[in-house]
């Protein structure tokens, strides 16, 4: 049909395009600047991991209609608004913070300053590829953060919502410290280390396990992961051990086993001891099936003796919090701040920026969310410019060079705040400028009403 | 990269290529049959809806490998499994429930019936489709169930899990009963009415909010529903009955208005009384913000006069139930049933049908799952053939008529059963041939241990 699912500016809601039409009526294409921020953290979580910036800038950068997509809104909309997307192109400027960096409740983590239209286009798709990065990668932290010293492997292709939430699933864990996932595409696209054993499936369409598990060696001599849980988890350890002298012959080495059933810290423990008494100490053991970083914390406090994890489902859908409260809001118009005050959705107006600071022995300590101008503050600001006039300022970053950059962040967490369970809430303070800039609206919002 | 991240092969777990590698080499290319099911049901459901299948199709007929698809693989796989790949189509015949379909645990709703190594790498992004259709449907069935009458509007686009869930929600969501959606290109591929206001932004970029309701009306004069909770809902209320008289003058009706925050029940009694009494009783009211089937159950039981919903996150993300638990599995290998035996895993072996019957008044009692071969039953099959050889049996159906099926299909079910609440668990029971057969296979497997 002529529209990319993935890039469409039609991949977005009915409104944007009735808003538009009138926008361009009343020709109210003065600059806007929208904000995206969260509201509150998720129950039981302690701060968010930017995440998306990269395909959000994509899309910005390459964001044009079709003729197919013309032709199919030609039937719906004005022809003025039709000639107003012939020739779209995005024009503003991006800020935002860093893909990897650690946020809080009300700082935005990304600013758009456009003409109106533009800038209202983009907001459904924006939020999207925003939302569900950040969300993914603040749930693989906190499996990174519980198990430091395991192969973290994503394995949630199949239970992901889709293509897209695959790949970006296995981009997000990735750069939030992952080691690698299954997703083949993600591994092509992304550059991400890839992992991958067997299926029950290939046990099973073999006469017995052991047969299989030579077939696999021999046709995959580099990559031997031996699934040895289809029937019994013991027989099938002291029959990897049986095997191991043959393939040695063919100089091929056991690398692991995969567990993935059952109780997995007692399985561990007993196929540890068969694959040691066996001569296979460098025998790695890698576990999955319903595992999750509340599973991963009961593993390690059993000293279960498994050296990676393969985390699926619970990760590519974030299973305690599959979404968050976030909002792309209208914080200035033609040169005034604009404040939304719907009941229990009040935002702070005007542009924004966000200082951190830190301990002098390096731990973040609290942060402050002042206006962009005027109101300077000394902390580190979280905010840098990304794209000028739809023109990207910096070259792309290299995923493994964003994935670094996350890991040294998370050396500056307060201890306590690395836990499964709430700590306390990071101090985020509003600076009295912004404070008096929202009184200033209310006051003037009063008189109108 | 020349790989389409929708339909490419590489879409599909590491280790599917690995299996294959070895399959290939033992020449294990006999006929497999795979079945995809579920475990279990969510908590707190009754039923499910099996949706997705016309995309699994799509996937199947259209499966090839492009030339950077296997400059990709040459680098990491062996040359036999290349030139298998230049050659690779599907050429499997798949069965399948019907979307809309109502199924429960143990009930196949697919069966692939294909050369191994094809059956094996399809299966990472069949289950990755069928999965999160299936998952909306019977996510969004609760809310068509428990509000009949109302409109009902998938909102969830921006909270969705990137762009393909946002398109596959609002099928998904359409199919099992929903009236359209928000999303435009979702609209455009599968022609599902589309629905859409204003947002906060649109008032606040105004002066006032009179005038943003006027713009909006003169530029949309033929959807104008009109967002009123940006500042004081009820004080919007009345400046929509002053400005009513005077878009009359200009022929232009105001259709709705559309409620976004707090408490939605008082405001909706409020704002239908402002309405009535300034004469726009056929002015309807439209409510969102974080709604979900429990939410329209209170506003419905408090008789809140509200005339449609639109539902987001909890709808696009099935918010009490993220995901489910399915598995795509081996039944039968070169003519030979096969069964996993995996801990609390353990499958159903050989090929099946799933057979339902009624009461005589037409309610749906009990299903029962039999062999597909020499194991008939006088119920209604829910199973059938639909793509034999690689190519479909039958023409696509169009999407409103799938609707049409399962809106019917619901009027089957038993009452209790369309409530939020478990009500019983609707009898599945497994026929005298099928467990005698997995009992058969679990003799011979205790042979081989």
């Amino acid at each position: 049909m002529g529209m990319n699912p993935l890039s469409s500016p039609l991949l977005s809601d009915f409104y944007q395009f009735t808003m538009l039409q009138s926008y361009l009526e009343q020709d109210m294409q003065e600059t806007a600047v929208f904000e995206l921020f969260i509201r509150k953290l998720p129950p039981g979580r302690n701060f968010m991991v930017a995440a998306g910036l990269e395909q959000a800038l994509d899309y910005l950068e390459n964001l044009k209609f079709s003729s197919a997509e013309l032709d199919w809104l030609a039937t719906r909309f004005h022809p003025s608004l039709i000639d107003y997307f012939e020739q779209f192109r995005f024009s503003g400027d991006v800020h935002a913070m860093p893909e990897g960096t650690l946020f809080f409740p009300n700082e935005p983590i990304l600013r758009i300053t456009a003409p109106l239209p533009q800038a209202q286009l983009i907001e459904s798709r924006i939020i999207n590829l925003l939302h569900f990065e950040t969300l993914i990668a603040s749930k693989a932290a906190r499996s990174v953060l519980i198990a430091p010293d395991k192969l973290l492997v994503d394995f949630g292709m199949r239970r992901a919502h889709g293509a897209e939430a695959a790949l970006l699933a296995a981009r997000a864990s990735y750069l939030a410290g992952f080691t690698g996932t299954a997703t083949v595409l993600a591994g092509a696209f992304y550059d991400i280390p890839l992992f991958g054993t067997m299926a029950h499936s290939y046990i099973q369409a073999h006469a017995d396990e052991t047969t299989a598990f030579a077939h696999f060696a021999h046709s995959n001599p580099d990559n031997v992961v031996l699934l040895i849980d289809t029937y019994d988890t013991e027989a099938a350890a002291r029959k990897v051990v049986t095997l191991a002298p043959k393939l040695t012959a063919d100089q091929i080495n056991i690398k692991g086993v995969r567990l993935d059933s059952g109780d997995l810290t007692a399985h561990a423990y007993n196929v540890r001891q068969i694959l040691d008494q066996g001569g296979l100490q460098s025998t790695t053991i890698f576990a999955s099936g319903n595992l999750d970083e509340y599973r991963l914390q009961t593993l390690l406090s059993a000293k279960a003796p498994i050296d990676g994890f393969g985390i699926g489902t619970a990760l590519d859908i974030s299973s305690d919090a599959p979404a968050f409260d976030c909002a792309y809001k209208l914080q200035e118009y033609a040169g005034k701040p604009r404040r939304k005050r719907s009941e229990g959705k009040a935002t702070w107006p005007g542009r924004k920026q966000v200082y951190r600071y830190y301990t002098s022995q390096g731990e973040m300590s609290h942060d402050i969310v002042a206006l962009a101008e005027n109101d300077p503050y000394e902390g580190q600001p979280l905010l840098e410019r990304v794209m000028l006039a739809g023109n990207r300022t910096h070259p792309k970053i290299p995923l493994h060079d964003i994935r670094q950059q996350t890991l040294a962040g998370y050396t500056h967490l307060p201890k306590v705040m690395t836990a499964l369970e709430t700590a306390f809430a990071y101090p985020v303070t509003i600076s009295t400028a912004l404070q008096d800039l929202a009184k200033q609206l209310d006051a003037e919002m009063m008189t109108h009403l």
